[in-house]
């Protein structure tokens, strides 16, 4: 007979199955979460904006994901909504480049996306943490369908132009020696003892198991090369089928060589909460989450819309705008009330009428700089040759990542590389600095360092420099502890009849999650607020 | 400027380049392989039989994934093929079991599959390493669309019935406290100099910074709850948007309850190279394979066939069968050549005319025992309640697994866990000894244990115990070191005009890779053979 369970897991099954039973599965999970089960999330499923707004009316600046949420879910309330946008399409930073599209940025410089039909580069989010559920929900609620972001890819490589020759390290090889050799090394002053002060007697000898364990060490607790290493970091020969079929493990990277290299600085991209599997991406493009949005709140939004000027007063809202279409055809925009989501470096040069506290607040976040390159090559040389199906190359190059495509795995034809993906620091400002052309003719030639593939394979390439962006002027608000402290209550507080929202206003700044739950807790309170008449 | 590349990487670059310019792609991998960029797969694309058979004929035994490659090249190469299966369709243990299917096991019981469209069991193989190449050549040439398999999802469960009180824990949790832990452990011995011998002063610093980055110690190199640990275990309420939205960590679990609680013992599971990311399964089920070969050879294949006599003689093989639905119904085949694929545990109770060492091979090897378990649920709560998309979560209740699918992530509807999945031990047989019925009654009460929803939400189930299975009588070939020394080569030789394959015949057993390696190394020594005349 299969082993009993224990009487405490028994009893706590009992308990939910009673609590399912009698009061509903909501409960069930109630209680769950108050045993520790789930964690609590800023998001406590669809917003209930209960009581009515008695024709109100809500002016919705920016029609990023912030802009769209807050249009659906006031509307649905009862609100009168209209939305003003300043790019000629939705989503904002959700946004997809793909084969005919083009894209002007500050300084004048159009781009022609050349890719093939179903090929496409995400240049702002491009990927969606399983613990996003406010942005998961509103993707099952719009159907928005969704398919795995490959984040870690055991296979794909660790590169540095100062270590190893520069030659490119898998990731299973260098993770499994550095695993190895430092469980050796703990392995060793656990053994001699010279632990004990902080490992009592009857953990030890279970600390030296779980070393083995985790570290693939042999029996004597020592990290070596051979069949047992091999079964985790790979073989020199992979093992086969009928004759002459034995596997070839290879050497191991030593201690020495792994430490020195750095290139354990890119594990942690895969340990972080906001980067563990699972991932999502949405099939066809992040851009299909803006575009779903619109197919729900598009006839609320003008387009071309460059904001001026926000005026209120105790009565009401009024926001003068351009056609920028039509530069100098001023217009005005009225309604009770403003949920504006103008990204800060834009909103810190318009005039907007709030107090001291939050004219502070809006001129004191800086904005994070990126740079995204596309690339678009005759073959997906990196499943064919190389076997890297999805996931990120790191290096310490100015491109800094490599992202393979997390889609049409295992398919012949082109395919699209996020080939540059940087994220502040120098590069970022010189990627910014040059012209698109030159951009690319980088990117290609740093990436021929790690894939050699790159110079007969390239086909045509696309980049968006953030800063560059006359939507943005910058990725993402780049928050520190500090500014924190001082101004975010002051950003996110109502002003009048005026309050602010997007990812600049979250706790989880350059994800489109922190757009979603910043634009419901603003909405949320402004709701009780109009209610309070 | 961005910084230039080191002098070696643009060398190297240059070589790579030229080489591909003058001498075309294929060189230019050849070029890359010597320097080690790429791993020596058994697979080497294409298997190419040039030469003609000259009318020779082959009869093949058995239409699991061995079979089924031997019949599509060998027909291509010009043999006459004939293929002989006891089961009434194609693929083997490349399986998939969908609603309206029904399954009778050895002893009678017979089981029909309720699970509604769309959903499936694989009782086989369910997950296919991206080093597989061999098999994932095959579902390209085939039109198998590919999709990511979740082995490792970071917000899955470890669970032990004898730790922390039953309660099941996140895998990320875990994880990042054993890491932690460790590292701060490490670290403290390197800084006072205790691992002097085995790590060089210059070395000390930098592997200090690494455990630090490695274990998200703190400044100090100390591992405690807070902020910095709770980027990577997760938090005990998540960062929000707008006012009060600021994170809460989780407390840490101490090094001991760690350590004691042999969860860690699952953790490799997810470092294997067998099933590091990328992994992958077929859209629609493993099943999806077998189907797609039998577009290509199914005319070959005479089904129900239940081989009871393999005879040869210097001039040919014949095979004596019954058919399955008419018993009594005895018939032959005959053929110039045999590629018998047939499971070692049948094969060996079959009166077969080969050498003394080939059927001591045959006899010499025992197979795995295995069973696993589909549940249909009314909604698929692990998404909705607990955000575990995909993945496996490990207990050491006699279930040993849950697996989540790893598709239609994020929809509304039911949904089929894995819900036990055994490999050798007590509990397999003790499952395998139990009806149908009661398998189901168990792992749903196991199941509970960590999933208190199921009480509510469980609708149906199948089960399939490999030694129950009539084709096969085990899972898999288990070979042991010794006797793979004594009988493996001798398992593998052609003998007269027989030659075997099969994942048994190969050094990936249990994988469909080994069956494809193996019957591409089998046809292509019979085929020299026959060239020999």
């Amino acid at each position: 007979m299969p082993q009993e369970p224990p009487n405490d897991g028994m009893s706590r099954r009992e308990l939910f199955k009673l609590i399912g039973l009698t009061a509903g599965s909501a409960a069930m999970y109630q209680a769950m979460t108050s045993l520790g089960y789930a964690a609590e999330s800023g998001y406590k499923g669809p917003i209930k904006l209960e009581g009515d707004p008695k024709g109100a009316s809500v002016l919705i600046l920016g029609a990023g994901l912030a802009g769209l949420t807050a249009a659906l879910e006031l509307r649905q309330a009862g609100y009168k909504v209209k939305v003003l946008e300043f790019n000629s399409r939705a989503g904002g930073r959700n946004w997809s480049l793909r084969g005919g599209d083009t894209y002007t940025e500050l300084g004048g410089a159009t781009q022609k996306c050349e890719f093939d039909e179903g090929l496409y580069l995400n240049p702002g989010p491009w990927r969606i943490p399983y613990h996003h559920n406010g942005l998961l929900d509103y993707c099952k609620r719009l159907g928005v369908k969704l398919e795995p972001f490959q984040q870690l890819n055991h296979n794909a490589f660790l590169h540095s132009s100062k270590a190893f020759g520069g030659k490119p390290q898998r990731i299973r090889a260098f993770k499994t020696d550095f695993q190895g050799h430092t469980s050796e090394l703990l392995a060793k002053v656990v053994k001699k003892g010279q632990l004990d002060d902080v490992v009592t007697k009857e953990d030890r000898e279970v600390l030296l198991q779980a070393l083995r364990s985790w570290g693939a060490l042999d029996k004597d607790y020592t990290y070596k090369a051979g069949d047992l290493t091999a079964e985790f970091r790979g073989y020199d020969k992979d093992p086969g089928g009928g004759l002459g079929a034995e596997p070839v493990p290879g050497q191991i990277i030593g201690l020495s060589d792994i430490v020195q290299s750095r290139l354990w600085r890119s594990l942690t991209s895969f340990a972080l909460y906001e980067f563990q599997t699972t991932m999502f991406q949405p099939v066809g493009g992040m851009g299909r989450i803006g575009e779903a949005f619109a197919k729900q709140v598009g006839d609320l939004i003008t387009y071309n819309a460059r904001v001026t000027k926000i005026d209120q007063n105790d009565k009401g809202v009024t926001v003068t705008y351009e056609d920028a279409k039509r530069p100098g055809a001023m217009q005005t925009a009225s309604a009770d009330w403003c949920v504006c989501t103008i990204p800060l470096t834009i909103l810190s040069q318009i005039d907007i009428k709030v107090g001291a506290a939050m004219q502070a607040a809006i001129g004191a976040v800086p904005y994070a700089s990126s740079v995204k390159v596309g690339l678009q090559f005759k073959r997906r040389f990196w499943e064919e040759d190389e076997l890297i199906f999805g996931g990120i190359s790191y290096t310490d190059l100015p491109i800094r990542q490599i992202s393979y495509p997390s889609t049409d795995y295992n398919t012949t034809g082109k395919g699209v590389l996020l080939g540059c993906y940087t994220w502040d620091g120098a590069n970022s400002y010189e990627f910014t600095a040059m012209s698109p052309e030159e951009r690319i003719k980088r990117v290609v030639e740093y990436g021929t360092q790690i894939h050699p593939q790159y110079a007969r394979e390239f086909e045509n390439g696309i980049s968006v420099a953030w800063h560059r962006s006359p939507f943005t002027l910058g990725c993402a608000g780049d928050w520190t502890d500090e500014g924190r402290k001082q101004h975010y209550d002051n950003l996110c507080q109502i002003d009048g009849r005026i309050v602010l929202a997007g990812e600049h206003a979250s706790y989880i700044p350059a994800w489109q999650e922190g757009a979603i739950l910043s634009s419901l807790d603003a909405i949320g309170r402004l709701h009780k607020r109009v209610l309070q008449g």
